[in-house]
């Protein structure tokens, strides 16, 4: 038997509490479970894909097969560099699942189907849950403790501090 | 019995005839209405708060428990500072439905259960409107006047005359 | 001031803790909150609408504006009885949604409009409720203690005894 | 490492194309797979248990590490008792996301999380595909050659020739 | 230039106002339109077919260009007969929309691409309305006079009569 | 009779197979169908108006009832000057749907009923593409051969040429 590897890509802007519980559970199906912190040179996310990184690692450490980096460009030649065949995804409401079922059959037609992507749905505390939606409230000072790991939760008080000085 | 007061708050660039149907309804079912125009700074709207309010007051005349104000920051923190504890929403369509029930949930988990979301649906023949759209088609010397009240048709084609002068 | 009344009708077959969920918010919300269970006679329920009735009313003794009966034909007809023009709905999920609008729309349009709906979201905790769901797990002698309020909970025990005595 | 098990559970009254497409690409992803056949007694189905776990049988046998057999009651009952913690689930539309969302969602709660639910999405050209509609065709005498294995193909047609030799 | 012609099928069971706008909005866009009401004897419709046919007749006498008839088996084979290419099909809601699509794109299949769906979305004072909803509102003596046709109207009178006395 | 001719509008930036499929349907039923590209001042196409024309007959000179035009401007004075009454649209997925449902209803009522939209189902094995995946893929070098006519996949490795290169 091989080892079971799979990727689970995203912004990750910022890692939220939702995502911790994808990779909790998506830690228990696979023996080796990498969190990919997309790096698009064309937007301009909150934190860097450096620092997006080091706040996953961050809030990963208990999770001792689970590594943490970042790539550029299509994610299925990432998988394929990594040697991987299992996307995996969470999905969390309708509007998830068709962009998603977009996503997963251009990534088969485009990996000639030796890629797949294995869904699992966000836990029903987290569905709620989206990085930008985290990100607006926080930059008002609406109080996300509950919403992100410690870390995350620190970086975007910091982040945000001059609004919660005022 | 205290009264029952509640806030419908949104962007409203322009009030549309589907938010004065909810407006209508809400007033009926509540003491006490307040429109709340969000100023969003990050945002450039096609009129400014200020402007919106004014719009909105001036559409709203002929209803007597509604009044109108503008908000920045978190809705949540604006529902305390006024001692109100409903929020009224209108729904249009499934797309509305999924973003809506995050918000409803985000908000619940950030006011502690203090401050509820009520929802009515919109009347049928509004369904089809939006800001978004009405400003679009109205860019172009579309006829909106059936579409948003006469002050906001007014300030609509002002806005836009010079399009209707080509 | 008169008081806020408000109908919450269903089949309750049986009240779940989703229900419960929005009776307990709904109560918070209206001077008065009737539950009132629909006595479908075309129907074949699993517990009859008396003992629907009995259900829901052990299930609720600690919410005190909440009254629980049963009614037949028409919940608009039944609305105008009681002279009440406000109906409550829990919102779920995206299929209970347009199923809810048409039937809101088809309740104004019979109501000539003096009757409203209004909708709560259902709690993230109880969005995967259902009471067919409720009853298939309850019939394979699945635990639902943490599903439903415990009245109900002895009830369906009862019922389906011979399967836990296999 | 243990080995990778996975339960694929439904009714396959009849199988259909898209559940091989399901099969075969899960087939790759676990080590070993479990086609679980439901045995409501409840309903009554167009092909008997026993035939459905044959059509079953005699359909797959081009996948070694695919399994079939049939089960009464709780899958997560079945789950357990066989050792499995995954189940495994083909995902087509919108309308299966929700019902989806709510079974795995009211599993993992049964479950106390011990069983995990993944969802790959149907491909591309078996999507429109569900076992009712292959039914209602071929009792119509439709062509469904192309949308089933050919032992069902052939015993549906048996099922129905009362209609073809009219 | 060859006539346009069209199938406009369904169980119309009975007739709805929605189902005359499509039909009306049809008129206009094809020489010929046919209302073809399926015949499955497989179900208990509460109009016989022969008195759907007869009820949409009466409905539709205004439409020139629109003929009537019943059919038994698959649309697919029924449309062949007739010579006819185009299916129209009115959708009202998402929910039709995803049993839509996999019923076109079956058709499709069926048909070798000989036969093609084609789609008006129901006018939006009609999206409510199902035939179900009308049948279930009038069964309770429900005033239903503007969702239907007046022949309808007098034939659901009729057949609920008993409720209406008492 | 007169000539039945239609309008496909949308920014077609750029065409991919999906669109091709529709036009390709569209132009079997009816006698003249002209693709119009939309020139919105206020976007940034990737491909501007005149190449998106250009583009569009270099990949439709095999339909031959097929014309392709920009516009600007609200698509129903543009229809109006064509003299067009139907708008020909393809329907991919749910949130196509509602957006569609909208904006048919939206021009509905701008023409005063005079000009309808029809759709048409996109073909399974195209459900999955949209311009912007297309670009996006292809901005990041991957194979985008088989989602676009021949002329577009040329266009596109020229524009996004120096990624190829490294």
């Amino acid at each position: 038997m091989t080892k079971r590897r799979a990727i689970y890509a995203g912004s990750f802007d910022p890692l939220t509490n939702g995502h911790v519980d994808i990779l909790e559970r998506g830690a228990d199906l696979f023996d080796e479970l990498i969190l990919a912190v997309a790096n698009n040179r064309n937007k301009k996310p909150t934190f860097s894909a450096a620092e997006r990184v080091a706040l996953s690692k961050a809030s990963l450490e208990h999770l001792k097969n689970v590594s943490v980096c970042s790539f550029e460009g299509l994610l299925i030649d990432f998988a394929r560099e990594q040697g991987v065949k299992v996307l995996l995804r969470g999905l969390r409401a309708v509007s998830d699942f068709e962009y998603e079922f977009q996503l997963a059959t251009m990534n088969r037609n485009l990996a000639k189907a030796e890629v797949e992507t294995m869904f699992l749905m966000t836990g029903e505390t987290h569905f709620y849950l989206s990085s930008r939606l985290v990100r607006e409230v926080a930059s008002w000072g609406g109080d996300i403790s509950s919403m992100v790991p410690k870390p995350v939760f620190e970086a975007l008080v910091a982040k945000f501090e001059d609004k919660y000085k005022v």
